[in-house]
């Protein structure tokens, strides 16, 4: 069956062919289940290449686990945790980081999704006090649900911050290769280098069937995390498959042709965008995504013919997404059907 | 790389070449990530098929979460959930269970891994007193996890007690097919027809790469079962791949086969094993796991040898466990080491 | 020993004469423990009589239990419950409603304490869709944190909002006695006749040892609060000495007297206080509290001598509370030490 | 109103006169609210004085509360607590331990009600194994749900079992006076210095209107317990009439008095009911509480005319408790109306 794609979210993509090459060659024979095997071994010893050799690193199925999980080892159920209100801890996890934590998420307002000091100052209280919510983490999305990026700079005044109040950074890294590649740094500039202490690093979103990280820069927060991934129903026992994928997609740049292509088919639909004067873009594009205003009349149309989502309906206020697997052409035939459809 | 094939989980295995094949084919193009795809609506059909038209079926990445997320939506955090001692959400899930559903386990001792009225009457009371945890699940596991087998009847009479007391039937069928087809059954017989009313239903063991289900005979539990499953962190967005898996697993017979040759390799085990008088089988071997002690001085050198788990470290009970890619050749060569080793 | 009145808060006063005889007169030989003795019965007519014969009633021994307990039983863990940013459950509770309930607590910002329709709608969508918390409760404090309150009509809207939706109005009534006297309407003209579903009523604030109340207008959702309260460690086994309590309180007017008391004592200071030019008012005294902005520098030496709260440091702004002990020559010798200090 | 006594339980008593007089006494003033004021330290340093200057102490209102929130803090929601089938935090919390933990609990069957090491060693293992739930806690009570007692040596060996695995002792003392008065040894002998790690020590049942209370004798484990008390929903505002009353309680041997006259009664009713040949005393009478087999039909004429509860339908086994507050006289006239019922 032949799947048209669209511009609804990279994780409508499928498998990058390289990825499910290292699917069936680690389909050999018997290893022991749960990760104590080669493929585990060799894909946490290509995440020390790129993250730093002091790093902790845990394989889970899904995003929103290893953010759930990794929030929760590193919480008490008195603790709160800081994010943006678009965040995907606050607004696309179904309230995990709550339930399963226990603890208090408070979101922040923001233009971009992007965080600052300034506006976390008012929540950052109350130390001591029994009656609150103990501030412990602070939550960024690297990038943002907004597609905007935090430069190394931003990140590592968030991290200080954190840890002035001994309290941590956590990155929400689902398509973290994506900012990497639009600020042009190596993964440790924006996370080991850059104050973060828990990071959920996801390769689903570029390329690979499944497969999620959790990546811990201070090791003692990992150390009842195996614990906390059994009972957080994440340990896979075929657990070679995902590591196979994580390995292949940290080997020749893998991850950096996936992220530089999805983000360079984002400026390019950006570009063709800008043109349209029916169309006003409502974020910086530095990631894969393009934010825009149109005219909601249109919006049926084009969505009968191509997935996206519409982000606030009030507004208008769409968002096209591209991926590792979105070609020029697709960029091209869509932005041809909305000029037609928006004239 | 080569691995060699051991007997120390079915889990230990790869994945049949069918199921990877059903996945190939599904990579292509873009489709709606979260499970609202063809690949998914096929393979629901497929379970119907199999289990009835009534079921609503959820499809999640491991067999903890379809047993913890399929007990948490049927119950309430001051409901009791009664299992065999042995049984895998009592023993193996790190609390899970307790955890997320915040419910009691109250485990029950048994000879066999199987529980019965008996055995249960003593914990199946207190109904309306508000100091005690109020009984509302019987969880069975099928087969046990000690490898033998509830027939329809028992399941029946357990499914019958349960409803007497507004309770009800769970059953973890992690490896359901090894069971039906050692009883020659249909699944239905012993699920929608014998009164189980949730069902973990895995796939992983018996030649998946990953993929588990929940299946409801219960419509009215699964209302709310997909926001459990997504706060849960079990929605997988690539959703496809574990559908496609599904629908071959369920077509041509293949879970069938499988099961009916790790069954066999079980049994071929089971034989060989008798022949020698330094083994004793402690278990029926009704689907694929031998049960045996041997003198505890020789198991560090089989397991030199062969992944297997030693069960009982007190008795030297170790579990031998077959699976879909075990061979008659793998049988002969390991049991000829035992005899060389043990004589 | 003797203690001076403060005007910190309601909860620093203690017992009123004729609660502490109703504990006196309870106090005889032997009765059942947990609730089914006579006092629980007579203390739940006499709320019967209050708040109308359908509901449901059942006591708990603190204010964040009745909150957090009142909250638990009415949702499920996928939910959400949207409140005022001030409001109890949001700041004073340590998270405890999301630890207990699992659910995602959402902050609405307001001036003066209230939420209303324009500010939850923002948050009142996701229906069905599983990756966001499911709106279930809009919780209102009365009087508010900010010592206002809502009008009949105010919560009647707010209920049919939340009805209209298949939402519950929860209401957090610590004080509610305070703001029944306010607005001079009856119990039920707040409550059971204005759409609220569910009410914490509380006692402790206003003469009594240690006595809250859950109250469920919708008697299916008290099902199961039993059971939510004992597995809530709030089953007190003397519960013979609240129900004492809450009979005595609504018994000849005690409630209201004390009321009535406390909010003229708050009306007293506050016109006392707006004859201070230095000294600003920042929210409507409707109840029992007086908020004010005063020159930081006199904050220190007032509280030298005096209990009462910094309510927003960057601000200056204080509250000052009445109780039903307080007396006019406790306010004027506090208003006289405030007009020597700050002149 | 005069009610009898009957003999269902301690905790169907009132408040000893001298516990009374000290809430009155407290009555005076205002006060801060939460434990911060005279009344507390008070108390406190009355607890000091029998348990040691070293520990740390917190006053909850609930025994439930007492015994979930200190295990709560002392674990993580991977740990398992081991305690006796009859515990009160196995049977007679609703699951609360799970619930509000998140842990496994493990129940050991016992003929009396104390564990030892040999039924503890089958669940004494697994640690470092991400499958299982890691043991952390033992919990006994003192007395046991049975009435027996643990010697000081039982429990030092306890304690030194529990410290050799990296657990930590659990004692639920609520009716702690009555075992040490059995014991005729001091508070210390039997918690500080026999090893144990949390206590929950009650006085409800032994004269006070209400107060349990949390004590560390390792203070690290106390660290965050006033964020778990106050999310727990156990942070009472009038706190200083739960100290007023341990003050009391803790002053002049009155606990002491109370517990030795509700032990004396046990014995006395004992030996009244052991000339009995119908009756047949089925644990040692250690404490408060007596448990007896008599024939089933005899016992609805009895609780027509006495408040006690079968322990034990199918065996006709019942728990005849004394209190401090039982007279010479109610033992007579009771077991007078036995004989003449059973003869």
């Amino acid at each position: 069956m032949k799947h048209k794609r669209g511009f609804a979210s990279d994780n409508n993509s499928g498998i990058h062919p390289d990825i499910l090459k290292s699917i069936e060659r680690a389909n050999s024979g018997h290893v022991i289940a749960y990760g104590d095997d080669i493929y585990t071994r060799r894909a946490i010893l290509k995440i020390k290449e790129h993250f730093g050799k002091d790093v902790e690193v845990f394989f889970v199925l899904t995003g929103t686990a290893a953010n759930v999980l990794g929030l929760t080892v590193s919480t008490n159920t008195f603790n709160s945790i800081i994010c943006a209100e678009t965040a995907h801890i606050n607004v696309d996890e179904c309230g995990g980081p709550e339930n399963f934590s226990g603890c208090k998420v408070i979101p922040v307002e923001t233009p971009d999704g992007k965080i600052n000091i300034g506006s976390l100052k008012k929540h950052v209280r109350g130390f001591g006090f029994e009656h609150h919510s103990q501030p412990k983490i602070i939550s960024i999305s690297q990038p943002t649900e907004l597609g905007t990026v935090y430069s190394p700079d931003e990140i590592n005044e968030l991290g200080k911050y954190a840890h002035k109040y001994n309290m941590l950074l956590h990155m929400d890294g689902a398509r973290l290769s994506n900012a990497v590649v639009s600020l042009g740094v190596e993964f440790k500039d924006i996370t080991a280098d850059a104050g973060v202490d828990i990071l959920s690093f996801g390769g689903t979103k570029n390329g690979m069937l499944f497969g999620e990280s959790v990546i811990f820069f201070n090791r003692k927060l990992a150390e009842n995390f195996k614990y906390i991934r059994k009972q957080g129903m994440q340990l896979a026992s075929k657990m070679r498959f995902i590591s196979a994928q994580f390995e292949t997609y940290l080997t020749n740049d893998l991850w950096k042709k996936n992220a530089v292509y999805a983000n360079n088919m984002a400026q390019l639909l950006y570009r063709e965008l800008s043109e349209l004067k029916q169309i006003k873009i409502t974020q910086k594009v530095q990631s894969n995504s393009v934010f825009a205003v149109l005219p909601g009349k249109y919006i049926k149309k084009l969505q009968d013919e191509y997935f996206f989502y519409v982000w606030d309906e009030g507004k208008s206020e769409v968002r096209f997404m591209t991926s590792f697997d979105t070609t020029e052409e697709d960029i091209y035939t869509f932005t041809q059907f909305i000029r037609q459809t928006v004239k």
